[in-house]
Parts: C-alpha cells; structure tokens; sequence
C-alpha cells in the first residue's frame, strides 16, 4: 500500500477509484466511503465514469444505451478515452491539484475489462491511449468489488435501468471482465485491494475502510 | 499515382477522400465527382467525415457543435477515430469488398491536421491510433482543395450553419492546418493530389477529373 511519501508529485489530493463488474454494489460503497471521509472534514468529489463532466456525460448516453453490438470494441475504447479526457481535465485533475479527495465510480481498469479482456481490444493498445490520456493522474488506490458473475447480473437486473447495454453482453464476456480486474489486481498489489462484493453492505463497508486506512496512513485512528 | 497493379489486396473497390480547410468547396465537388462515376454506370458510395453512419453521425453532433472549447484536442481525435471506427466497419469496408467506388468528405488526414497540426496531439500517438483503426484500409488517392486560409473561412461563414466549432478555432488554427494538408500531400505525392481551390467550380471540377483518370487508369478515355 502507499504510504503518504510515495504519492507522485503532481498532486496533493488523494485518488481512489472503484472497479468490477456489474451489480456488484459499487455505487453504495462509494456513497458510504464519501460521507466517512466528508465526515473527518475533507473535501470529497465523488464522481463516475463514463460520465463525470458534461461533455463526458453525453458520450455516456451514447455509450450505454441501446443494442450490445451498436458500438465496436474499439469505437468503445476510443469513446471512453475521450470521454476521460475530458472528466480527467475538467474535474479529476483540477481537484486533485486543490488537494481535494477524488473517489470515483469506475476508471480506466473498467477499460482494460470491458475492452481489453472482455472485448478483445489489444492491451498495448490500451497503453499506449492510456499513457496519452491518463498519463501520471494514476489512482492512489483501486477498489476492485469481486463478486460471481452470475450473481451480479441478476442483481443489476433487478435495477431494470436503460443503462444496460453491457449488461447485455452474456456470461462468458462477464466472466472474462472478472478475470481482468482479479488479474490487474493481481499484477499491482501495492495500488490495489480486492472486496469480497457477495456479502451484506455493512462488513463489505468495513473492509473497504481499513483497507482506505492501510493506504492512507494519514486516515489511521480516524 | 497508383496503377491497378498497385492496389492494396484487401479490397476490390476504389476508395478518395476529400482534403482541405473549411469552405474549400469540398461538398461541391464530392457531388460533381460521386455524379460523374455514376453516369459511368460504377456504383459509388457517397459519404462524410465526421459522420457517414448512425452512430458516427451522433459523435458528429458532439463535435461539431458548441463552443471552440468544448473538447481538448486529444478527446476530439479519439471522438473522431471512434466514429471513424464505425464508419469504416459499417459502411466503407462492405462497399469496398463488394468492389464499389467510395467517395469520402474528409477522412483521416482531417484528424492529422485539425487535431495534429492544429491542435497539437503528437503525431506519432495519431499515427499508433490510425493503424488500429483504419489499418490497411488507407485512401488510394486524396484529393486536398487548397486555398487561402482568410477566403476559405470567408465562404464557410456565409453558409451560416450551426457545425461551425471548428471554424470559430481562429486564423492561425487554419494556418497550421492548411500547412499540414500542404506536407502530407508533399510527403506521399504517389497517393495525393493538391488542386487550386480558389477558382469556379467548372475549372476545379476539370482539374479534380484528370487527377481521378490519372490515378485510375481503367477511367482513362472515360
């Protein structure tokens, strides 16, 4: 885990993103994460991708609607690149450098996932958008919410939103997402910690706290 | 210019785009060319960029729209490369394996010049983007309209229409850019074509007929 000196010089907020696979319950985690850190009196964005800055947005809209086929791997890897551009300028970046906490609903691993292992994309590829794109702005710490593949879609089924053009996608596309995130968690374990997702929202909660609390050293006894 | 001989085995068809600045007189042309293959009996596509399929099209409407602004340099080439994406999978390259002729308002070297040169992504990210995206499916001739930067926006502004962001990027903008078509044509003369842009339709459509004829031979006496 890092520790406070190890944080790269090009900002002095924190970055913590969340990752996984559908209805594994990101979106509550990171509601309950933000109101414990905006009650220590920290300034918190939370955010999301796709999404999180207008321009952003409105390439989300494309993106997650309609058939599972409407967009290519690689026009969907194109679009979400953009669309993190634009969030990472227009507002990850300008809060990181106010020191502000940024915790964020999806990142780039949902990339390397949804495109690269489940997708087919090539992971160099990836890189090399990556670099461009996100270059330093890398999180701090990346939440990755594990659960069985099965289990969450029935989950995100149950939202019954028309957001749901990736959930369409079929079993073996979902089980290879999983395998990415466990692998890239797997390949950084210092920037990493996986969550066990298929259990109560409260013990989930506090795992998810003390791992915030070993990668933030200033967070201990909070 | 190329012979028969020389085409890319990957397809049957012919494939030209259409270069230049704004009010080049691009569109015009593009009609009186598409209008001269047809009356040979050949089957022509006729097709733009930003755009040219569903889903390019609603990137288009992000892109063209708005304040000069809106979007960095870098989210407008992977917009651009994301549509472009689409439109080569969905229509360019099914009409060049059934062997017919495409004629495209803008292509690739719109991103080189509007993004690269004008808007300061590196060109050799541009060129690691091109060949996931558009690979072997490269133009067999293009045909850049060149003309004077201050006339060609002149002509654009008195079309009045609401797609004018990349008009409102200012002079030097469209100086860059109009160097840039000028030093990739200068670089693949073989495949590229310039033609004075700042005359009547009827000169430059001549003009823009004989380079065709040169580059295709199977036109000549057409």
């Amino acid at each position: 885990m890092n520790t406070s000196s190890e944080h790269p010089p090009h900002h002095s907020g924190r970055f913590i993103t969340f990752e996984g696979g559908e209805g594994a319950g990101k979106s509550t985690q990171v509601k309950a994460l933000v109101a414990k850190l905006r009650a220590l009196g920290l300034e918190v964005v939370q955010t999301r991708e796709p999404g999180g800055s207008p321009g952003a947005e409105a390439l989300r809209d494309l993106l997650v609607r309609g058939d599972a086929t409407r967009w290519s791997p690689v026009s969907e890897l194109l679009m979400m690149y953009a669309a993190r551009a634009d969030h990472l300028e227009k507002v990850i970046r300008p809060a990181l450098q106010r020191g502000a906490w940024v915790v964020c609903d999806r990142f780039a691993d949902s990339s390397r996932a949804y495109q690269g292992a489940g997708g087919g994309v090539a992971p160099a590829f990836i890189e090399q958008v990556d670099e461009v794109v996100v270059g330093p702005t890398q999180p701090d710490l990346v939440v990755v919410m594990d659960m069985p593949v099965e289990a969450g879609l029935k989950r995100a089924d149950a939202r019954g939103d028309a957001e749901n053009r990736f959930e369409s996608k079929g079993l073996s596309f979902h089980e290879r997402l999983r395998a990415g995130f466990l692998a890239r968690a797997g390949q950084m374990p210092d920037r990493y910690g996986v969550i066990d997702a298929d259990r109560g929202i409260e013990p989930i909660a506090a795992d998810i706290w003390a791992l915030v609390q070993t990668s933030f050293p200033e967070l201990r006894g909070a």
